[in-house]
């Protein structure tokens, strides 16, 4: 008996995210709990024990500890016999297939996304300066890899990727990735998304596919999203957003 | 039968030589094809056929093509029943140890590694300027890896990564990264790693558990290293350097 599996997770990490829809989807047994990033939770002793890397999320299953969401995911996938073989199939020739399109995920979508939310948006909750450069560099790596999951990725017969008829952790993981536009100003995350109709369908399959739970852990950035919106028209009003002004409406 | 693996490769890139020396010290029979980056080879339709993102390694086993260095050592962990298990553990437990440090690599040591090297000396060979900015934010995240390897990854029993007593996949991956440190003047590269002691250990530890096969695909590193070591003392002299003497001496 390993023990009930606990989940260190900020549901503001899209990592996160995709880690609590696929074990609340896959029915597994586990305690959440809330690692609050602005917070500096992440630096506390408990967490450091599981994640002396200080990263969400992780997980703490009897003794064994584990960090990096692929990597947890593929944990999950093959500790729970509960999951379906979809998710990451036995099969190694489809397995390794996954494993190639999230080792694609770090240094493309994730590098990408990342780095252009948190340079036009986010950077200030976290106490980070936005930096218009580094926003316009991401910028070009983010379109470069939606192209390349449109072109590439979803180039199959299924609605997923590598031709998938049902989702597996690769769709999962890109998708949560993907969801953290939502805090972006609506106008250029259509101007962004747009062009990439594959893409766009296949971020709402995956959504229908695992829902109410993807909806459900999501709330919390539906509600950032709002904050930012408010935030934005109020500085669109009144001309002018001090740091202290954007800290404190934008609490999460 | 799946046929004979065609390897795609070029052995200036680490993950190439990652997945040589794997495939020799394995005995897996392949056939290596050299994709001269140099060359614009990743270009070819040839090539964009078994890897339509244009990058090395790739491999083509009878039909089944696949790309990402790391993704390709589990394949072959998986397919090649002569591989030995410690590679690639069938212990879930050990296993998604491993699929950690390779998801933490990427936006890591990899992200630390080629960004510094590539915009301190190999830049000017693939056609991109050197960009002291880039190198300097590349250098504290290739720091923190290191130091993370040194205190974290590498703080076991045995002298390899996660404890233990003989090299994974992983320690194939991580120390191939950091030999095309190789290329940097010796004093930088000295001033870099010297501070982290049991890395320089599990270097030479992965060198002398894998070799001669390790320093016979790290012969063309070598060599570059040298030419890299008379255009730097060429400039010393003359006190100057363009691109295009820099071109000329450097076609890999």
């Amino acid at each position: 008996m390993m023990g009930k599996l606990k989940v260190y997770a900020d549901r503001m990490s899209q990592p996160s995210r995709a880690v609590l829809i696929f074990c609340r989807f896959n029915g597994i047994d586990f305690e959440e709990i809330k690692v609050d990033l602005s917070k500096r939770h992440h630096l506390s002793p408990e967490f450091t024990e599981v994640n002396p890397l200080h990263k969400v999320p992780a997980i703490l299953h009897g003794n064994f500890n584990l960090f990096e969401s692929h990597a947890i995911l593929v944990y999950l996938s093959s500790a729970f016999p509960g999951v379906a073989d979809h998710w990451y199939p036995t099969d190694v020739f489809r397995r390794v297939k996954i494993n190639s399109v999230l080792d694609w995920h770090h240094s493309n979508l994730r590098y990408g996304a990342v780095n252009y939310v948190s340079n036009t948006v986010l950077g200030p909750a976290l106490g980070r300066p936005l930096n218009p450069e580094a926003a316009a560099e991401a910028e070009k790596v983010l379109l470069s890899s939606l192209s390349k999951l449109e072109d590439i990725w979803l180039n199959g017969d299924g609605h997923f990727l590598l031709g998938g008829f049902q989702p597996s952790i690769a769709d999962l993981s890109l998708v949560c990735e993907l969801t953290q536009l939502e805090v972006l100003d609506e106008k250029d995350r259509d101007r962004i998304l747009f062009p990439y109709k594959k893409v766009l369908q296949w971020i709402e399959d995956t959504r229908t596919a695992t829902n109410p739970h993807f909806e459900e852990v999501h709330n919390i950035l539906y509600r950032a999203k709002k904050k930012f919106q408010q935030q934005r028209s109020r500085v669109a009003k009144t001309g002018t957003e001090t740091n202290n002004v954007m800290e404190r409406h934008s609490k999460m």
